[in-house]
């Protein structure tokens, strides 16, 4: 947890030589952000801070633990602008230790999924547990969720009330996601939140997903000053012409950066309001690829300065969200998150400090993992009303047609955007039939944290599964369980299986489950390491692919499909939403 | 006053076209400083507001103001990231006239000299008064000044808890020069307001004057992220590496700017992190240059690109102390105040809009200006215990020496800093004598707010005055009386004259007043346009100079040599303070 005023009087006597320092790098060569240059020097840390960085002459007693860094260059600890920890499928500790190990400190999240199902007693148990980790988590409220309560259940009652206490909290840094079309439609209890953030002088961490123009404007007038849905380099230009710090986003169902990163490469814009975010990152992308040292590395290779890059995940980030005095950089005062790295141009971490102690060397984390207790209320899986059956799954409609035209959600691999599709289906029994042949499946979104029984269904295009069914109760917004198939009974097997392993994703192939994961907290986590769960993925989406579906992340881009504010459709177990209208349609036209 | 929350919902329905703007300006080259481009734009503005950049298509209706900018270059509002306004000698409503018409639109400021005068009360009179016109005060708490009420009388009791009453007002922005003696020395109020400071997520204004190495890692690693007293580039540069943001001064008394502005012009070093600051101006100076404008010419005419100084003085001032919500770029949602300039290179400003109207053309103020009835306690001048006597001004001594040993102030021209010289001095009738042929002068402080008869006296070299007296009542810290001269009849006309004239400055040749500036408000302020003023000030100049003083701005430097927290010595009614040593040492070595 980021406390502001920690132990920093003996700062003061460590700096000035009166008292030891407990650590001092040596013969590290500084990345210095503030100033864009690159020297030798040493730095010295009592307790969590940095005290001096200097040369001193100082030699340390037999208490003080010196690095030598060997020539390696020095960098501050990486940002995370806006990063929801759901799709990594990793509870805090576990995903900590994973991101530290390749030189994150901090994220900014929400923990939007978690409060969704327990509410603010959910939140406070995951900042503790971040607390002992060295991961710092600048807490920012899920402003997003303000008005979806309308539009499908949540596990608990969310309401404003709740959302300003959070914003007052010491570790709350912002408020995030604020809709458009909350601000733009002047929702009273949203623009107040927003208000009050401004008294509270914390950041407004913006989602300005397909807002142009005037809509764009209009968002940014009433506070939205940042942005982390750019796909394009015009768009990341336009938004940040308007005052907007731009949070790159490189996720595992949206990867805009190569794209985006061209308005510094190539339209040359002045970086320093430009950062990197994940958003969603799947376990198997971060095991495989890494996470922000992979952006800087991505970033790099479009012709992007390295001394730029890193300032974009250090100083821009901890400046726009008001943290420069905690972090992003390597001065006297900030907490001591520094990197040791052997080349700037390869960025590989063969070092991390985190809060002044040596904590990962070569991508692995040194200490083992804390074994942490989760209450009750985090382990609850999967509660159904009773087991599903392959009749629950029926779209009736008039007994009179032969015929119907559907709306139908379209889905592309590597954008979260969805179309609006329409197309004609059959009716057999006065049942609307989904049409595998031609890749129109059903999707059904099944509410799992009250057992209330609330279902509902719409059509999906893209996945093109011609048989079995996945699962999943991890489904972002309301943490509904979300199926997808080609036949109701392989939906069937896949969602009572979930019931059965209390949460995860379930691959169903003719009656039976091909790959599994099991994600007992809160029905969407693990607390095994990442290896594990990325290894289990990995099988889940093999399985998936014998399915038809080739899609890169197909269970996070379900979770996706439920979305209500990313347009054009978003399914939950009160219905299908028109995310422009923000309200519920039915899936058959006429 | 900044109101963080005023109107601003009615600017998304003028960006979404549902309501008219209140003043288009159309046809401008927008500067933005966010992305370092210059385009053709126009900009709707809503009361004090911008409620959209872009264009549009709107077509005014009869209420809406138009300004036709003819292709000149909008910029955004000047900041002052560091000014008193005591140097000025004009009350706020006169320098808000004169700064807004230069294109500075905010300043960073501590009224610490009314605060010392007056208090509480006298510092929300002035931003209450501020509050009336287009200048937006950033205030910041007067830290210095704790430690101080040692060594010297302030007008009022001063204390730390005031001050923290003060840190948490909504229109304060943070605190003011928290002093590095008092942060290394660890006194427990000092570091109490820089914990509160932290809390509260304001601005820590730094002064670390003559800091180096481990004494600058303290000060930095308490907080203390930013520095106005930098003389050299390599001062800046290495301050800068440190993290602090560079607070660049071009002020009467300290025209810092050309030389350290070579740490971008040459050293090629990061700008971000660099801006502007006056810290005093006086009227002459004021008027005769200009303002935040003649600090972005004279930063152009080094080599540094325009645009990289017009975000020295806009967006990286906005961002440093918090205020980019509200102001630094023209873009929606910030308050309205945008420069036109007919040529970035000249960088004359043409016409000045301020809260959304146009308030100053062709260098010249448009409206009036209001008449403001100050309060009596503002109006108290200066108080004398008696009438002031030539034998008042005697330093006695042991009887039985010819010659003693004295502590001088060295004072040189175009610097803060003075010298801890030596000199030795006759003793005639147990008093030491001034030696006006080697220009060792005695320097007196009356304490003038509380008729107290406080008095002391100390030596001075380098004003060089061979004949007369020059007595002041503006004298920064204390608002003590200050007086010089070459004998003690002219001295005690001078200051007798100031007790008649209820404050102001006074020149005495031959027992004759040969120029006065009256300043009846607080002691130091006149509600005189600033042409009037400045005209009396050039007349005083004048007449130091026939009294053989070329110093460029004497009565400014005088009021430095009574400052104690710039070493090495401030003289104050108390006595002679050794500034490292914060103590008072006796004018006499033996």
């Amino acid at each position: 947890m980021l406390e502001l005023n920690d132990d920093r009087e003996t700062l003061i006597d460590v700096a000035l030589g009166k008292i030891q320092p407990d650590l001092i790098i040596k013969n590290g060569k500084l990345v210095n952000v503030h100033t864009s240059e690159i020297y030798a020097t040493d730095v010295f840390i009592k307790g969590k801070r940095i005290a001096a960085v200097g040369e001193f002459n100082q030699y340390p007693d037999e208490k003080t633990h010196v690095i030598d860094a060997r020539g390696r260059y020095l960098v501050p600890g990486l940002i995370d602008t806006h990063m929801h920890i759901g799709a990594s499928h990793l509870t805090i500790t576990q995903l900590a230790r994973s991101l530290v190990a390749h030189g994150t400190t901090a994220i900014v999240s929400d923990f939007y999924e978690i409060y969704g199902v327990s509410g603010i007693r959910g939140v406070k148990f995951l900042l503790e547990e971040a607390s002992k980790t060295p991961l710092k988590i600048l807490y920012v409220v899920p402003a997003l969720l303000l008005g979806f309560e309308k539009l499908g259940t949540f596990g608990v009652d969310i309401n404003v009330e709740e959302m300003k206490e959070m914003l007052k909290w010491s570790e709350t840094i912002g408020l995030n996601e604020p809709p458009p079309s909350k601000v733009l439609g002047r929702v009273k209890e949203v623009l107040d939140l927003i208000r009050l953030l401004r008294e509270e002088r914390k950041v407004f961490s913006g989602h300005a997903c397909e807002t142009f123009g005037r809509e764009l404007n209009a968002y940014v007038a009433y506070g939205g000053y940042s942005d982390h849905e750019c796909t394009t380099p015009d768009e990341a230009l336009m938004k940040a012409r308007l005052g907007m710090r731009i949070l790159i986003r490189e996720g595992s169902a949206s990867p805009d950066l190569e794209r985006v990163v061209k308005v510094l490469s190539e339209h040359k814009t002045n970086s320093r309001h430009f950062m990197f975010c994940t958003d969603e990152i799947t376990p198997v992308d971060l095991a495989r690829y890494g996470h922000i040292d992979y952006k800087i590395r991505k970033t790099i290779s479009q012709g992007v300065d390295p001394i730029t890059a890193i300032q974009m995940a250090t100083i821009n980030a901890a400046e726009y969200f008001k943290v420069e005095n905690e972090m992003g950089s390597i001065v006297p005062g900030k907490i001591a998150d520094i990197l040791l790295v052997d080349d700037l141009q390869s960025f590989k971490v063969f070092a991390v400090v985190a809060d002044g102690k040596l904590v990962a060397k070569e991508g692995r984390f040194l200490a083992e993992a804390k074994i942490v207790t989760y209450p009750g209320f985090l382990k609850k899986g999967v509660q159904l009303k009773r087991p599903i059956q392959p009749e629950d799954f029926k779209i009736k409609t008039q007994p009179d047609k032969k015929e119907v035209t559907v709306r139908v959600i379209g889905v592309e691999d590597g954008t979260l955007l969805k179309k609006a599709l329409t197309a004609k289906l059959r009716i057999e029994n006065c049942c609307v039939l989904p049409d595998v042949e031609r890749d129109i499946l059903q999707i059904s979104a099944i509410e799992r944290n009250r057992a209330s029984g609330k279902m509902a269904h719409a059509f999906v295009s893209g996945f093109n599964i011609k048989e079995g069914a996945i699962a999943s109760s991890y489904s972002l917004v309301y943490q509904n369980l979300v199926v997808l198939g080609a036949n109701y009974n392989d939906m069937c097997v896949a969602v009572n299986r979930l019931a059965d392993i209390k949460g995860g994703v379930t691959v169903v192939r003719n009656g039976k489950v091909t790959a599994e994961v099991q994600l007992p907290i809160a029905g969407f986590l693990s607390d095994k390491p990442l290896e594990e769960v990325a290894e289990k993925f990995e099988n889940v989406h093999k399985a998936i692919r014998e399915l038809g579906c080739n899609f890169k992340a197909p269970i996070l881009t379900l979770a996706f499909v439920t979305v209500n504010s990313i347009p054009a459709y978003g399914i939950t177990d009160m219905g299908l939403t028109d995310v422009d209208k923000q309200e519920i349609v039915s899936p058959i036209m006429e």
